[in-house]
C-alpha cells in the first residue's frame, strides 16, 4: 500500500529557486522576519500533519461517509479530532494576519499546506475549506461589530464558515436565486429560503457554524444585481439556535466524508455583509483565493496519483520489457515502469504535477505580492496577474487532477479498480473540482472574455512579457536554448490567437465562447512551457544530482511529448470559426 | 430523471443503410431467411427488454451491490429474475447456431442487443458476458463428450460460464500464472490454485457455473507456452459439488452488481479443452468477439451519457445564451443546450457515439462474414479485417465511453456528482472497460505491432483501400466532397506514418511501443472520418428530415472540431522518435 510522502524537495525547489520567494519576502514588511529555513520548517511540519493525521483517515472517511439523522450530521470517525489537531497546530490561521490571531505567513506557504491536505484528505479539507475566504470577506466587508464578534473566532478555528449560494434552480446562474431577506426591527435581517450543495452546512467539528448566505432584499432588482450577502450563524450570540435546519446530505461520487447539505432558513436571524444588492461583489473578495484553492485540489490529486502510480509501477512486475535500464538484472518479468507505455504515463504524471506546482505556487505568491508588496505598481500588477491566472489554475489543474488520477488508475490495472488501493478514491474525489466554485466552462469564459479580451489584452501581454523574458534568459544556455525557442514561438502564436479572437468577436460575438475551452488549455500549456524552461534553466549544469537530472528529463519530455498539444489547440481555436448547430429541443 | 430510449432509428440506419447488411445476409446461407423487418423487430424487442427489464435495476443494483457470505454470493434484488427473463426471451442464444438450440441470428444483431444491455445495466451484463465466447471456444475445442454435456446448456442459459485467468502475480502477463493441473486416473484432471478477478465466479443466477480455467500441466514449459485450458464445473455431472470455493468478492469503483470473485481450486475435477500447453490459443477463439463486446460497452456507456446529457441540457435553464435558435422565446434563463460550451460537448457526445456505432456494428458484421460468408476469399478478408479492427474498437471505444461519461457528467454540473442522476454511475461503470480483457495499452501494442507491422501492413492497406473507395464515391457529391477529400488526405498520412514506424523499428525496436497509443487513436479518428463520410453520403439530399439533417450537422462537426486531433496524433507519432527516460527505481 502507498503511503503519502510530502514532496518537500520539489516544494523547496519551487519556493526557494523557481520563485525565489524568500528574496521577495524580504521586501514585504509583513514577511520580513520570514527566512528560508523557517519557511522550510513550516512546510515540513505541514507535511507531517497531512501525512500523519489526515492520510490515515482518507479511505476510512470515504467508506464510512457522513451520517445524517434528524437534522444532525456526524462526520466520519476521526474527523473532529483531526480538526482539533489542525487548529491546535495553528494551521487554520496560517495565512491570517497576526492582528487577528493568525500566523501572518504568506499565501504561498498556505498553498503548500493546502496541496498536501488535498493530496491526503480532500473530503476532510472541505470543512475548513472556505475559512480563509470567509475571513477575507468579513475583514473587507464586515461592520466593526461583526468583525469583533466573528473574525477572531474564524481565525482561531472555533467557528467554521460555510458558503450558501446554490438553490435547486440556481446553480451556475446565481441570478436566479430566490432566498429572501427582510429587514428586522433589531437592525438585522430575517432570512428565508432553501439552499443546496452547502459544503459543511452542518457537522460536528465545531459548536457553531457561520453561514454566508446569498439572498434578496425586498426591493432587490431581479437577476444578479439584486443579491445581497448575509451572515447567519447556526447559534446566535445569546446562545439560541437560529432557524437554520439541515434537511439532508447528498450521496456523492466522491468526497464522501464531506457533508454536502440541504439547508432550510426560516426567518433565520442574520446580518448584512457589505452593501445591499452587492452581495456578489462582496463574495468575489474570496473568489481569487477560493478558486486558487480548488486549483490546488487538482494539484494535490495529481501529486497523489503520481506518487502512488510511481511506487506501484516500480514494484509490480509483468512481462519483459523491450528495453531495460543499463545494468538491470534479467528476470522472468520486469517492473512495469520499464514498459514504454507506462514510462510515458509516469513521465506525464511527474511533469504535469511538478509544472502545475510551480504555476500554482506562483499564483499564491502573486496574491501575497498583491497584498503585501511594498510598491503600489507592483501590487497592482500582481493583482491583475493573479486575476488572469486564477481561472486558468482552477480549470486546468482540476481537469488535469482528474485525468491524471485516471492515468494513474490505469497503471494499477485491475487493482486500480478495487477499493484496496487509494487511486479509485482519488479519481472520484478529484472529479468535483471541475464542477464547483464555477464550472470549468465558466472559468474558460471568465479567462478569455473577461480577463483577456475584457482589458484589451493588457494583462495577457504583461504575462507573455514575463514568459518571453524567461525565454531570453534561458536561450543563452545550450541545455535550454531549444526550450526557450519553443517558449518564444508559442508566446507569439498565443498572442496572435488572442488578437484574432478579439477581432472575430466583433462580427461573431459567440466566437470566443466557442473557443474559450481551447484557449484556456493553450494558455495552460504555454504557462507550463514557461515553468519548464525556468526549471531547466535552474537545473542545467547540475545533472549529477538525481533531482536536477530528473528535472531536465521532465523538461525534455514536456517539450517533446506534451507541448505539441498547443498546436492542436491553436487549430481548434481556428476551427471555432465554424458555427455550432443547436441541438433539437 | 432520465429514461433509456433505445436508439432504434440510428441502429436501423447503421444496419440497413450504412452497412447495407440485409443484402449481405441474402448471400449467407445461414441468414438467408432474415429480412429487414425481422431484423428490425429483433432490435426493437431487445430495446424493450433492455429498457424495461434491465434499466430499472441499474441504480438499485449499484447501491445494493453483491453480498458475500461464507462462499455464497447473492446478487442484487431482481438480477436473477432478469436473467430468467433474458433466457426466456431467447436473448442468451441470439447468435448461437440453431443446431445447438440457438436463434442462429447474426453477430450484428447481437451487437445491437449488447449495446443496449451495456447502456442499461453493465453490471448485470457481466454474468452472461462471456457465454457466447465460451460457446465458441467449446464448439471449436471441446471433445464430442464435453460438447454434448455443456454446449446446449450454455446456449439455453441453464449454465453460465466464467473465465478464470488472473492470479495475484499474473495480470496482463498470464505467462506468470501458477495454477496447476494434474492428470487423474479417470482421464480428467485435478486443478489446484487461486484465481482473482473472476467475473461471475460465484452467483445465484444459475444452479451450475462452468469455469474455464488456465493452468499448467506437470510437464509444462514455463511462460505463456506452458498454459492449458480446462473446463471446471461448480457442480459435477453426478451432482457432487466440485472443489471450487469462492473466498470473497471485490469492492469496486463500479459494476458493483457484478460479483468479481476470488476463487480457490483444490484438486477440483476438470477436463482439458484443446491441446495441452495450447490453452492461450484455445482461449483466443473467444477473444475477437469478447474484445468487440468490451468495445460495445464503451459504445453503450457513450450512448447512455449522450442521451441523459441531451435530455438534461434541454430541460435545465441557467443564464441567457449569447445566441438563441431563431424563433425561440425570450426567458430569464435559457436551456443550457443553447450555450456554446454545452453545444460543443453535446455534439461531441452525439457524433462520437453514432460514429462508434457504425464502426462497432461493422466489426460485428465482419465476424458474420468471416464465419458465414459464401466465398472463402471474402471470409479470409473479413477475418483479417475484424482482427485488425478489434483492438481498435476495444481501446478506442472504451476510452471514449469513459471520457464521454465524464463530459456528460459535466453537463449536469453539481447534479452530475450526486447519486440521484445516473451519470456518476456511468462514469464509474465505464472505467473498467479500459482495463479488462487486455488493457488499452496492450490493445495498442497488439494493433500496431501485431496487426499492422506484423503482416507488413497488408491488412491496414486493405482497410485504407475501403476508406479510399468511400472517399472516391463521396467526392462526387457537393455536400460530401470536403469530407471525402479530408478522408483521403488522412488515409495517406496514416499510411505514411505506419511505413515510417515500420522503418524506424529496425533501428529502434522500442519506437513502435512508444507510438502505439497515438497510432491507435489516429486510426480511430480516420476510421470515424470514414464512418462520417459514408453517413453524410447516405444522408445528403435528405436534409428535410430531422434525422438526416442531424447526421449532416454531425458530419460537419466531426470534420471541423474532432478530426483535427489526427494531426496532433501524427505529431506525437513523430515525437516518439525521442527516447523516454527510465524512472528512478
Amino acid at each position: 500500500m502507498w503511503h503519502y510522502q510530502a514532496p518537500l524537495r520539489d516544494m523547496r525547489f519551487v519556493i526557494e529557486e523557481w520563485l525565489a520567494a524568500p528574496a521577495d519576502w524580504q521586501r514585504m514588511p509583513a514577511f520580513a522576519a520570514l527566512d528560508v529555513e523557517l519557511a522550510a520548517q513550516v512546510v515540513e511540519e505541514a507535511g507531517r500533519f497531512a501525512g500523519g493525521v489526515l492520510a490515515p483517515l482518507n479511505a476510512s472517511g470515504d467508506r464510512q461517509g457522513c451520517r445524517f439523522d434528524n437534522g444532525r450530521v456526524t462526520t466520519p470517525d476521526g474527523f473532529p479530532a483531526a480538526y482539533q489537531a489542525f487548529v491546535d497546530g495553528g494551521w487554520a490561521a496560517l495565512a491570517c494576519a497576526e492582528e487577528h490571531g493568525g500566523q501572518g505567513l504568506p499565501q504561498l506557504l498556505n498553498a503548500a499546506l493546502l496541496e498536501m491536505i488535498y493530496s491526503t484528505n480532500h473530503a476532510w479539507a472541505m470543512y475548513p475549506g472556505i475559512a480563509h475566504g470567509a475571513y477575507e470577506c468579513l475583514r473587507a466587508h464586515g461592520t466593526p461589530e461583526l468583525r469583533e464578534r466573528y473574525l477572531a473566532a474564524i481565525v482561531s478555528g472555533e467557528i467554521l464558515p460555510t458558503m450558501c449560494l446554490t438553490e435547486p434552480q440556481a446553480g451556475s446562474d446565481v441570478g436566479l436565486l430566490r432566498a429572501r431577506a427582510e429587514p428586522a426591527a433589531d437592525g438585522g435581517y430575517r432570512i428565508t429560503g432553501g439552499k443546496i450543495f452547502a459544503s459543511g452546512g452542518e457537522h460536528d467539528l465545531t459548536a457553531n457554524i457561520l453561514h454566508l448566505v446569498l439572498a434578496r432584499l425586498p426591493d432587490a432588482p431581479s437577476g444578479s444585481r439584486g443579491i445581497s450577502l448575509f451572515l447567519v450563524p447556526k447559534r446566535l450570540p445569546d446562545g439560541r439556535h437560529n432557524a437554520v435546519r439541515c434537511d439532508g446530505i447528498e450521496h456523492k461520487l466522491g468526497i464522501r466524508g464531506s457533508a454536502t447539505c440541504t439547508l432550510s432558513f426560516e426567518q433565520a436571524e442574520g446580518w448584512l455583509l457589505g452593501e445591499p444588492h452587492k452581495g456578489l461583489a462582496a463574495m468575489f473578495v474570496m473568489m481569487n483565493s477560493a478558486r486558487l484553492h480548488v486549483g490546488l485540489q487538482g494539484l494535490g490529486h495529481a501529486e497523489a496519483a503520481w506518487q502512488s502510480a510511481a511506487q506501484y509501477a516500480a514494484e509490480r512486475r509483468q512481462m519483459r520489457a523491450v528495453r531495460r535500464p543499463e545494468g538491470s538484472a534479467e528476470a522472468p518479468a520486469d517492473p512495469i515502469h520499464y514498459h514504454p507505455a507506462m514510462r510515458r504515463t509516469l513521465l506525464e504524471l511527474r511533469t504535469l504535477t511538478e509544472g502545475m506546482r510551480a504555476l500554482g505556487y506562483w499564483t499564491a505568491h502573486l496574491l501575497d505580492e498583491a497584498e503585501q508588496g511594498a510598491d503600489p505598481a507592483l501590487r497592482a500588477r500582481a493583482e491583475s496577474r493573479a486575476q488572469l491566472l486564477t481561472p486558468l489554475v482552477k480549470a486546468f489543474f482540476t481537469e488535469q487532477g482528474f485525468r491524471l488520477a485516471s492515468a494513474a488508475l490505469q497503471v494499477f490495472g485491475g487493482y486500480g479498480y478495487v477499493q484496496d488501493y487509494a487511486v479509485e478514491q482519488t479519481l472520484r474525489d478529484s472529479r468535483i473540482a471541475m464542477i464547483y466554485e464555477g464550472s470549468n466552462e465558466i472559468q474558460a469564459n471568465d479567462l478569455l472574455l473577461r480577463k483577456v479580451l475584457g482589458d484589451g489584452g493588457a494583462a495577457l501581454r504583461g504575462l507573455l512579457e514575463t514568459f518571453r523574458a524567461e525565454a531570453e534568459t534561458a536561450s543563452a544556455l545550450p541545455e535550454c536554448s531549444a526550450f526557450a525557442s519553443a517558449l518564444g514561438h508559442y508566446c507569439d502564436r498565443l498572442a496572435t490567437a488572442a488578437e484574432g479572437l478579439a477581432a472575430a468577436a466583433a462580427q461573431d460575438p459567440e466566437r470566443p465562447y466557442r473557443a474559450a475551452g481551447d484557449f484556456l488549455r493553450l494558455l495552460g500549456l504555454v504557462a507550463l512551457a514557461f515553468a519548464w524552461t525556468r526549471s531547466a534553466r535552474l537545473c542545467q549544469g547540475r545533472a549529477a544530482a538525481p533531482f536536477h537530472a530528473g528535472k531536465l528529463e521532465s523538461a525534455a519530455f514536456f517539450f517533446a511529448y506534451l507541448l505539441p498539444e498547443a498546436d492542436h489547440r491553436l487549430v481548434l481555436i481556428e476551427a471555432s470559426r465554424q458555427p455550432l448547430p443547436f441541438l433539437p429541443e
